[in-house]
This record gives C-alpha cells, structure tokens and sequence, in this order.
C-alpha cells in the first residue's frame, strides 16, 4: 500500500517558537507498508524525496544517511566490533558509491567476521548497502548521497534505512542569529517494521517506509525566496475581472461575472454598487489579474464590450458575441507572455 | 477579503455518532469580509453554494432562507408588530420572488407602519429582500430559494440573511430508521456582522458573510451513489504500470520507470524482485491503470516493447524509442474511450 497526506501532525519537543518550532505542525506524509523485496521501496522512497526537492526548486541539498544508526546496529543487531564498522565507515566515506562496497568485500580481515551460527554478518550488511546503492545508482539520484557518521533522526522506531535531506543553502548556524530561514532539515524518514505490531491489537507484522516533508519550513524558505528575488506572487485565482466604468452598472456586472461563471472562467467583480474605475483598475493591477473587461452604457447600447490587458494596459474593443472566444485567445496570449518573462 | 478553508472544525453538540455527527468533523468554508454594498456579497454566497451542489450531482435540492429569524429580527430590531411581519411573511409565502415584495409594497396598512423617528420600517426591511431576490434571479438561481418559517439555524451570531442547502433526496426520515444517508443539510451559512467586533481586542467592525459545505455528509452520499450505481471508481493516480514478463528484470523496470517518472508519466511497478506476470496485470486491472507496459528479455534484446490496453487486453508492439510518444498517444485513445462510455 502507497498512501500519502498532508496535514497537522504533533511532536512531543519542547518547542523552539523562534526556530518555527511548534508541537503542531503541518507535514507532507508519503509511505510503503507491505512485504516487498529488501531496498525496493526504500530507494522509492528516496527517490521520491528527490523528486520533491526538486521540483520545489529550494537550491543544493544532500541526502544523509545516517551512519551511525547503521554503525549501531551493525555492532549491536549484527555482531561486528567496533572497529570492523568503522573500517566499512571508512571505505563508505572514501568512496561513498557502489564499487567501494566491492572493494571491502575484498578485505579478509572484515569478511573473517562471523556469528556464532557461522553467517557472514558483515557480508550481509554490506549486501543490503550494496543494494540499496545499485537501485538509488539506476534511479540517478546516487549523487545526492552522503553517507555521515554524526546525524540522527529524533524518533527511535526506526529499524532499517533512514535517511534525512539537508538544504545546503539554509544549515542551521547559531552563529548567525538569523533563526528565522535556518532551516537544514527539510526532509527526512527511515524504515519502521515493528511500529505496525505495537500498536495492532491483532499484532500483525507489517513493514513499512516512510518520510516526510516539512511542509513549513519549506514555505518559509519560498517566502524568503520570495522577498529576495523581489517576485510578486499572484495570491487569487481570479483571471477575468468585470469593471464598469460608469455608476447603475451592477446588474450587468452580475449577469456578465455569472455568464463567465457559466464558462468556466474564474471571474470576479467589485461588490460595490458604484466603484469608481480607477479602484477597479487598480485592484487587477495589484492583484495581478490577466484581463479586465470594462463596460459602459455606450457600449452596452452598441453591443460592444472592451477587453483590458492589466499589465500592458492595452484595451480592445469586440462584439459582445464573441467575448468568451476573444477571452480564451487573449488569456493564452498574456500567459505566454508571462512564462516567457 | 474573499477566503475559503478545507480544514478540520469542531462543535459543542453532544455528537449523535450513528448520524455521522462528531464534534470534530471536516468542512469546507467560504467566506466574504469587509464594507460592500448590501445584498451583494450575500447574493454570490448563496450563488457559490448553488455551483458546489450543481457540480458535485447529488440531485435536487433547495436553499432555504429560515424566514423565523427574519421575522424576529423585523419584530425585534425593526420595530414591525407579529402581525404585519406575518402578512410580509404570507406574501412571500405566495409568491416567492420579486413581484411579490412590489406587492406587498402597495399594501397600504402595512407602510403606515413607521418608528419613533418617521422612518418606514416595512418599507426597508422589503427593500433588502427585494434586491437580494433580485441579485438571486440575475444570477439564475431563484428557482433554488425557499423561504421557509420553520428552519433555524444553531447559531446565535448571525446578523442578517441566512441560509441552508437541503437534499430533497436525502432528507432525515426519522420513520425510515435509515440514518446513513439521511443528510438532508448539506450546506449552510449567513451574515455575521457583530463576530469580528467582539473578538477584536480594537473593536473594528468588519462585516461578513459566509457558508460552510458538510464534506463528510457529502461524502457519505457520494459513497451510496457510487454503490448504489456499482460504479467502481480508479482510487489512485497511477497510468502507466511496468510489468515484467520473466524473472530478474526488476533493474530494467526500474530503468523505465525512472525513464517514465522524467517524461511526467504516472507510472508505478511491483516493488518485489520477481513478481507473477499474472499478479502484475491483475492489479492493473484491478486499480483501472489504463496502460501496461511489458518488458522481456526478448524484446529488450531486440530494442522493443509491449504495450497493453489494460481494459480491452489488446497489445501493442512498438520500437523502444517512440516509448513515450506512444504511450502518450494510447493514454488519450483510452480515455476518450472511458469517457465516451
């Protein structure tokens, strides 16, 4: 099962309030619950964090799969010494990609390692890295891979991969004192096998994958984007406005809006009886409406309507007749513009 | 300020669960703030209910107008006596639109009705009604409107027009003892120009209007159409799925897939290393994915590929190399075809 969500969720920190902190919250969910083949969802899961990243456009980030968990279980699940898993740290770190895993399966010393019943622990962990490494390598996304010994995830339900991504432009400096867009993380889950059981009367086992997005942080980083690149971001959905430019008009700026409305257009007008044009103009303008369509009595009499192109300020004149078709030709026309901008 | 919210509320009823009452429950609000003229905001309100209800297809309805709190607030802050609001009452009760109130407007015993300091107390509060009825009839939806002397709604801040949407399919029966679907009010709402004053620690007043639509009611009547009409409904985004026909391709799937996710396709793929051919097209078939992609070792040596219309089971070989301008082709075909049907 695949499902995904985006709403509150509630943590139990303390909040920091300056860092936009808070015990709730709003986050962006995905998962993979089922018994699937080892790595395949897992690398799915990374993968869809990429994606997200990327499309969000929030500038360099990396991927960290934190190590240590992995060290720990190696030493305490698996049986290695210490220094047998620093010694794979050390190749990973070196190499950080899929031929550093062959290299240390050459090294006698590690692959001498066994259980009591005779298994090659060592070997099998590094089966697991192996894999996971070859599917994030078919996936192109092997270059967003760190593997580091220091990070940690704060929940410990975790049992397998996890992984955290990291915005190389806004780490987390306590230097700075700017709280407000230090905001590393965006990013971050892990393998949970055994939460499933815990909680299920029934104590079935399902495994499952899982991370989330930190819906939050990552808005407070667009805004800061925002502010920086000085882009005025268009708020309303509004694409046709119906202005009139003389006093009496309401009753034809309703029946107009509600024939667009019955066109499918998202059109909008002053719930004034008489605004004065100047504010009608004013408010497409600030609010980054494509077109205004002004009327008049004069033109309302000659069956004539006037089309405005908000920001080029340019004005048509057309048969009222043709007026859905003139809207959906000079629409295209402002939004190509737009884009092409 | 035009919002509207998809969010979670809360109410302090004592929740009737087996009615699908709970005090915390989803709904969808829309909401319209600041000093416009009057009726003109109230009039796109009720508009915006009729085009959710139109739009979501849940059969005949009508908006009622709870003609009680009208005829409190005519008797109360007005000045009106029981009697004359009562004989306003009977003419709307009539006639139910615009004629009626010009009408009642030549009634000569009803305007010698004046207050304290000589205003005509009748003949405002017929005006307000009168150009609500007539924004509703220019917005073609004062065949919905019902004025209705029984009907309140459970809140005491409403200040002016109030509204409730009503099912005539699915209305509370309590005979019936089928409660599931008895979900008559669906939507509701009404003008609230004293709330705002009284939370705002400065006092402003900011007059407002809004309604709220029951989702999860809403819902739970699509659920029964949908089983009563045994229309089976695709529940997940996928439109491409890569199947594989024999064992150790998940790497080659997973190369297509990818291939497929950077060309924008919604693909998807069994996440088990060697899954059954059989498995794979039956959850195709079963999750309504229009098109299966299948890969052999076969095919791959000989740089084709096999597409599968999943519901007509025809396959199709094509060359490797026009992938995603057939599928894209194919993917339009089938839809047409689910349309049309």
């Amino acid at each position: 099962m695949k499902r995904y969500h985006i709403g509150k969720v509630y943590r139990r920190d303390n909040p920091k309030m300056k860092r936009g902190r808070y015990r709730e919250f709003y986050q962006c969910d995905f998962d993979i619950a089922g018994d699937f083949d080892p790595m395949v969802p897992d690398a799915e899961c990374i993968k869809i964090v990429v994606e997200i990243l990327d499309k969000l456009d929030l500038g360099q980030y990396k991927i960290y799969t934190p190590w240590h968990v992995v060290r720990n279980e190696m030493i305490n699940e698996k049986g290695l010494t210490p220094e047998v898993a620093d010694k794979i740290w050390s190749y990973v770190q070196m190499h950080g990609n899929v031929d550093s895993i062959d290299k240390l399966r050459t090294d006698v010393q590690l692959m001498a390692v066994k259980s009591a019943n005779e298994e090659n622990l060592a070997g099998e962990a590094l089966d697991g890295l192996k894999v996971l490494f070859r599917y994030l390598t078919l996936y192109g996304i092997m270059d967003k891979i760190i593997f580091d010994l220091k990070l940690a995830r704060g929940l410990d339900y975790y049992t397998g991969v996890i992984f955290e991504a990291v915005l190389t432009k806004y780490q987390y400096d306590p230097q700075s004192g700017d709280d407000q867009i230090a905001v590393g993380s965006v990013a971050g889950g892990g393998r949970y096998d055994e939460l499933v059981c815990k909680i299920d009367p029934r104590k079935r086992t399902v495994p499952c994958i899982g991370g989330s997005v930190g819906v939050e942080r990552i808005f407070s980083i667009k805004e800061h984007q925002m502010i920086e690149s000085q882009i005025q971001i268009k708020t309303i959905e509004t694409e046709v406005y119906v202005a009139s430019a003389q006093k009496n008009l309401i009753e034809e700026r309703m029946k107009l809006c509600n024939y667009l409305w019955a066109n499918s257009f998202k059109a909008e007008m002053a719930l004034k009886r008489n605004p004065r044009l100047l504010d009608q103009l004013q408010y497409c303008e600030k609010n980054q409406i494509e077109l205004c369509v002004i009327i008049g009595s004069a033109e309302l009499e000659a069956g004539i309507i006037k089309i405005r192109d908000v920001e080029t300020r340019e004005e048509f004149e057309i048969p009222r007749a043709q007026l859905v078709e003139q809207l959906r030709v000079h629409l295209t026309r402002v939004r190509q513009r737009i884009q092409e901008s």
